[in-house]
């Protein structure tokens, strides 16, 4: 085949790439592939993509000759210099109007920049994330497009029609402006660092502090995944507490507890603390990574602290507090996602975005890890109430987070009683409680900035008179000792 | 005077520079006094200076021709460009050898630059912090220099005579190259959020969870500020709480319970998330913030998301709990320091820095907004042993972590089983408990990333066999259904 006979044109023939293209094919379009080590795309072509509709370049001029207009260029490479390096390639052999997507795991700041750049060179440019994997970029992926809409009709066919579908709707749909996409990917590898590090600390409190075998907790998540925690995380913590090794033991437990992070996940927590958003469940999971990293460390403190408490063993009704430790995970789960959520709705304000929030949820139902059935009852949710504030608002959640609640406050007590470490439930508790309060004590931390730094307060709307109006900037002499420097006398 | 009269130079006279610079002329030196609007020279130099060893110049060229050499020139001006403009400004003015200090609140990455940059061109620079406020400023603050150090010598009479003392000792040594200073300050700033959290938490546990007055908890922050926890924070904490307004009721609890933050605990929480530090205590001090900053949708949230839980209020004895409490707020200052060391010993390690470890604890000994008693024996530990890896290592550290448990577990299962937040309170617990933690569930984590993205993991020393030998990456196929690439069959 020669000619402009390709719909879209793939650079980039690591195995992502290949299934991505492969996915296409099978959904009746034509691809071109180029790859910068030509010898790969003749391989591919002789192997993988043979019968299929797919067509090879050796140059990447020959590649953009053999795509149709307006060009879409899609590049699965690795995300930083060398997605710029291809875009300043293909600028003088692109025209106006033409498209390029990057599939890879850019950092969004990165695409609000492309985008722009791009629109000035008369291109319109899209940052996708693409979650799901290698079997999902094969089979059906999560698409998280975002950058410049104008783009978003020549694709959405074809991104629809290769993603992963949830209930008969593809889990792709337009994000928003600029970076929107990868942002919505990197929020979506946040709540992923989250569910796992709420499933490792169920796990933990089965082990250590009821005692349980593999057998009996993968039992426990094989249960677990036919009610409100059906996810596929859940389900493949089963499959691996089922899992044994050669010698008839479980391999889990013969897994280094080294955990790594360096990506998306503290990229999340990172914005956060940024957008002044209180993110702590993400935040905490990617910290006890941090503390898990450092395994020498916590073997020599394991020799010399040790536990001491007033209840060292469990006591009370297994069975039942599974149930309330199946309301912790649940619970804590939720309001994961309000943050993350809410996390979104700021991203959009400050960065001007328009985002679309059902969508989010629906293009996170299935095709990625942290799919869910639990996904679905947040697309309603925002199906429901586009406008929504916050996912404790809506009706499902709100009833759902008051049944949770007896069994999640005794999951958090008892694991710092038993001394099993509980981050990710106890932040998740914390959070809800000073969510739902009205008066935080704040107001002595503000007492204190005035007191040492003369850093003025203002009033409660209900506590304002005419000599602390609402609204206006006191500053209190606290010590009494005159002056308007507020300080103490205090010597250590 | 005119001539080479001084020992040093300020430039910025707003309150902190002008109280530096009456502090230092107590001390016996000589100051050259310049700020951009001259006419505040001159009004300085007719009041506040007034009779002291203090000049003034009206342009910079003046200013510096009054310096002695090796010239010193401290500046006091805006962090950001303000700084930089000023070090331009200066450097054709300046001989090689000459020393330029920036005290203000700059970040470190930029003392960093500056110290090179300033090396460059032949000049010494100094980035120091400066903690204690404006009466810190003037009769004794915390400093915490680093930068060049061949400025040192030049610098640590001065320095040392107007700083604050502890036990004699002055609360300023060297700190370590580059922005290490900065740093330094960041790191104290990020442990004063925390500080300020932990007494927070403790007040609403008081005034919700036992419906306590505020005389009674002023009372109790009386007592605790003459056991271990004696410091300046609590000191202020007692004050407040028996300060009342005009109504005779307690002004604290008409304040606005909204915090703000911006500043150098959020740098603290983002350099912990850079480094890979597990520095949980600072980063939920200021996610707490920014949960306090919500109040309208904290207030909307009130009205519909109640408590519920099996046990709706405090039972036990008061003062024995009360006791406990203490020791929680011990227990998790303890923690708090031990991390933030963590997070200079990594730093130092990351960027090259030498860093003086006990130097560090006697500069926040005195002066600083964090000056304590406690700091007196963190000291004391850094002495004992300077390479101590962690602060629970330190015997009298070990101990009292251990005399604190019991309190403290029972302090934080019921502020969850209560529904009182204790974010910090809790993740100090949760980190104590992972830390102590030979092996953590991480091992399910990875498993986790090797089946559905065929991450790899390593397997334990002791459970290493022929088939997996220690540090080799290792990949599965979890599901038994071939081929290289895990994932699963689930569908949402």
């Amino acid at each position: 085949m020669s000619g402009p006979v390709a719909d879209l044109g793939l650079i980039g023939l690591a195995v992502m790439g290949q299934n991505i293209i492969l996915n296409m094919a099978d959904h009746g379009y034509t691809i071109a592939a180029f790859n910068r080590t030509v010898a790969k795309v003749d391989r591919f072509l002789e192997n993988e993509a043979k019968g299929k509709s797919i067509v090879g370049a050796h140059s990447i001029e020959e590649f953009v000759s053999k795509l149709k207009k307006p060009r879409r260029v899609m590049l699965l490479v690795q995300a930083g210099k060398a997605v710029d390096d291809y875009i300043e390639t293909l600028i003088p052999l692109l025209e106006s109007g033409d498209i390029i997507i990057d599939g890879g795991n850019s950092h969004f700041p990165d695409s609000n920049r492309r985008t722009q750049y791009c629109a000035s060179k008369g291109l319109r440019f899209v940052g996708s994330g693409v979650s799901g994997g290698e079997e999902g970029a094969r089979y059906g992926p999560s698409l998280m497009p975002g950058g410049n809409e104008e783009a978003w009709p020549y694709l959405k066919d074809i991104f629809q029609a290769i993603a992963a579908k949830s209930d008969g709707e593809a889990c792709c749909d337009w994000v928003g402006d600029e970076g929107a996409g990868h942002y919505v990917k990197m929020v979506h590898n946040g709540i992923e660092y989250g569910d796992m590090q709420l499933i490792c600390e169920a796990y933990d409190i089965m082990k250590r502090g009821l005692g349980m075998s593999s057998k009996e907790m993968g039992d426990v998540f094989a249960k677990w995944n036919n009610g409100v925690l059906d996810s596929f995380l859940v389900e493949i913590t089963r499959d691996i507490l089922y899992f044994n090794d050669d010698d008839g033991t479980p391999l889990v437990e013969k897994i280094l507890d080294k955990a790594g992070q360096k990506g998306t996940g503290k990229w999340t927590a990172v914005n956060a603390l940024d957008l002044g958003q209180p993110v702590t469940l993400i935040a905490e999971a990617v910290l006890a990574r941090c503390l898990s990293a450092i395994k020498d460390e916590r073997t020599k403190a394991s020799q010399v602290l040790e536990y001491v408490g007033r209840s060292n063993k469990f006591e009370g009704n297994r069975e039942e507090f599974l149930d309330d430790l199946e309301q912790a995970l649940y619970a804590s789960k939720i309001i994961s996602y309000a943050q993350g959520f809410m996390l979104m709705q700021e991203a959009a304000k400050e960065y001007g975005w328009k985002l679309n929030k059902p969508s989010i949820a629906l293009m996170w139902r299935g095709g990625c890890i942290i799919r869910s059935v639990f996904l679905k009852d947040i697309t309603s949710a925002y199906r429901n109430n586009p406008d929504l504030e916050n996912l404790l608002f809506d009706d499902f959640f709100n009833k759902a987070i008051h049944k949770a609640q007896p069994g999640w406050r005794d999951a958090v007590a008892k694991a710092a009683l038993l001394g099993i470490p509980a981050p990710a439930f106890s932040t998740a508790l914390s959070w809800f409680d000073g969510y739902r309060t009205k008066d935080l004590p704040a107001n002595l931390l503000q007492a204190q900035r005035d007191y040492f730094g003369a850093h003025t307060f203002r009033v409660k709307p209900e506590a304002a008179t005419e000599k602390y109006p609402v609204d206006k900037d006191i500053h209190v002499n606290w010590t009494g000792r005159g002056g308007n420097v507020s300080a103490s006398t205090y010597q250590a």
